[in-house]
């Protein structure tokens, strides 16, 4: 199988090489793609050093594409790619709420990537997150609210915002002054409720997102979802704290026993040995953690609980790399 | 009027002293008092330097005493103090359940503080933020639901806690190892969803107290109150993501200028501007930010807000200072 990335220098790029590196697809020839400056630049793989090449202006000779390289360029090269003869896996926004295109997490709704006309939408990063943790519970209990608020690392908006709060934090710590550039504001130690453009409705796309997305993985457009996105001053991962109202009563109980074997959830929720999602041991992880698991106080029957999920990897590389081994479990693929 | 601060050198102590310096309190005397290893520290105040004292172990000779000491402290000696004809404003939650002590935000209930018996207490730095913003809302629109998830910074740990994000960060930034002691994990670059010990139910102390102490405030115990309250690397202030369902639906416009009036809020919400609340601009302020005032998408007439309020100010020290005033002005203190 021959592979391509577009996009192959970024934050998601060096993620997708590396779970490709461990991946059970064939790969008989992967192809690195960037921007012109970025051309020439050796990266590792499997042994070998592959040269990054600027993007052709046309089809690429692959049968799969992982692009990961922004809306504007997905938009305009993904249907060249497609004439081609490939199938593109899409890291960016440009095609999640095309009603022709599959939005797949491969736990959840794995099936409808088989229906694609040669575009993928993977999902937003916080939106895969929640899913994987929170689709057994729909598909059990019947999600009826979700209300979601996100802590979300600095990863988020790529190399340039972990630098931005590296360089920060030390100029903070050493009392000098500086300007930002990657977030809207200063990121050390500060909070920043505001990812993406505002909507009309006051909503931030990353909050609507979540809405848009989650109804449509679930395939479920009755859910109710709100979502409050924050910035914080982590380097990745994103955490998020979910309150569930459901159809069917669930105990605290039963939902750590159905997430223990739900596939892509790690349970950590062991209070009275301090075992709860963070950060600090979901980085690097493929699995989503979840924890804090317990009855809402707000819902008769709802159930409360706390994510982190490294966005690099299940919110964007990861997720991506298991569209393409499912299509091609699946026989879809060449 | 005799003024007392007991925990004079700890970080609220810090803020009592400041808030103090500017109050309208006709204050003739400020004793400090602090444990025997700080006695003899001086404190500036007013121009003058204070001499900081072991605490006696009886009856303090003061007409107001503002303990901010910790639980065990406050619940020993409370009694001594307001035996010796002391009124104990304590900031600890020794007493906040005790239906015979009034729990006041004086924006939300200060006339309850009037019925007294010598202690009044002064509520959770999360729950004071939340209550002077919701409070007014609640008047209006009936609070039926009211989902919160928590941004809280290092300092509401104490000084201890300031220190260690402190050098944690410069320590993590240098790839040098260090031991977690304030908090449970490592909270540099990390988060933490685990504040105070855990209940039976799941839930933390910290977030049982804005369960308990927001309907305590309010004076109504139909409210429905959930909370996940979590750590994150900040140094001061604590943000909230705010959910309410209404009794009666509001629109964001109207909760705007319902808030641009109320005692205590700062409307921060023009998000064409890049203006919310954060800790950033929060951070010494005695009003609490309020922004992102949405229309909910999980309750029709709902609305979605988020806060940013200095716990050591509103959430402490300021709020204990404002109790005094209000007794003050009502004729209840000499």
């Amino acid at each position: 199988m021959k592979l391509a990335i577009v996009g192959a220098t970024g934050a998601v790029g060096h993620e997708l090489l590396k779970v490709l590196e461990g991946s059970r697809l064939p790969i008989d020839e992967l192809q690195l793609y960037a921007s012109p400056r970025s051309a020439g630049t050796q990266l590792p793989f499997r042994g070998e050093n592959l040269t990054v090449q600027a993007m052709p202006e046309g089809a690429i000779p692959a049968d799969v594409i992982l692009a990961s390289a922004g809306g504007s360029i997905s938009l305009e090269m993904a249907p060249k790619w497609v004439a081609g003869g490939s199938v593109v896996i899409d890291n960016s926004s440009a095609f999640r709420y095309d009603p022709s295109v599959p939005l797949v997490v491969p736990e959840v709704n794995g099936a409808v990537a088989l229906e694609h006309q040669g575009i993928i939408a993977n999902p937003n990063c916080t939106t895969a997150i929640a899913a994987v943790a929170v689709y057994p519970i729909h598909q059990r209990y019947g999600v009826r609210r979700m209300i979601v608020s996100t802590y979300q690392a600095t990863s988020g908006a790529g190399q340039k915002g972990i630098e931005e709060l590296q360089e920060q934090t030390r100029q903070e710590l050493a009392g000098e002054s500086y300007t930002p550039a990657a977030f809207a504001h200063p990121i050390a130690f500060n909070v920043i409720p505001h990812i993406d453009a505002f909507q009309d409705n006051g909503y931030t796309k990353e909050e609507m997102k979540v809405v848009w997305e989650t109804r449509k993985i679930f395939g479920d457009e009755s859910l109710q979802v709100s979502c409050t996105a924050v910035r914080i001053p982590t380097f990745r991962t994103h955490a998020e704290a979910i309150t569930l109202e459901l159809e069917r009563p669930a105990t605290p109980q039963e939902v750590r026993e159905l997430l223990s074997g739900a596939a892509g959830v790690e349970v950590r929720d062991d209070v009275t040995e301090k075992v709860y999602p963070m950060p600090l041991t979901a980085t690097g992880k493929y699995d989503v953690e979840v924890g804090r698991i317990r009855q809402s106080l707000v819902f008769d029957g709802g159930i409360e609980l706390f994510v982190a999920g490294d966005q690099l990897l299940k919110g964007a590389a990861l997720n991506a790399v298991q569209i393409a081994e499912y299509l091609y479990e699946q026989g879809a693929l060449k």
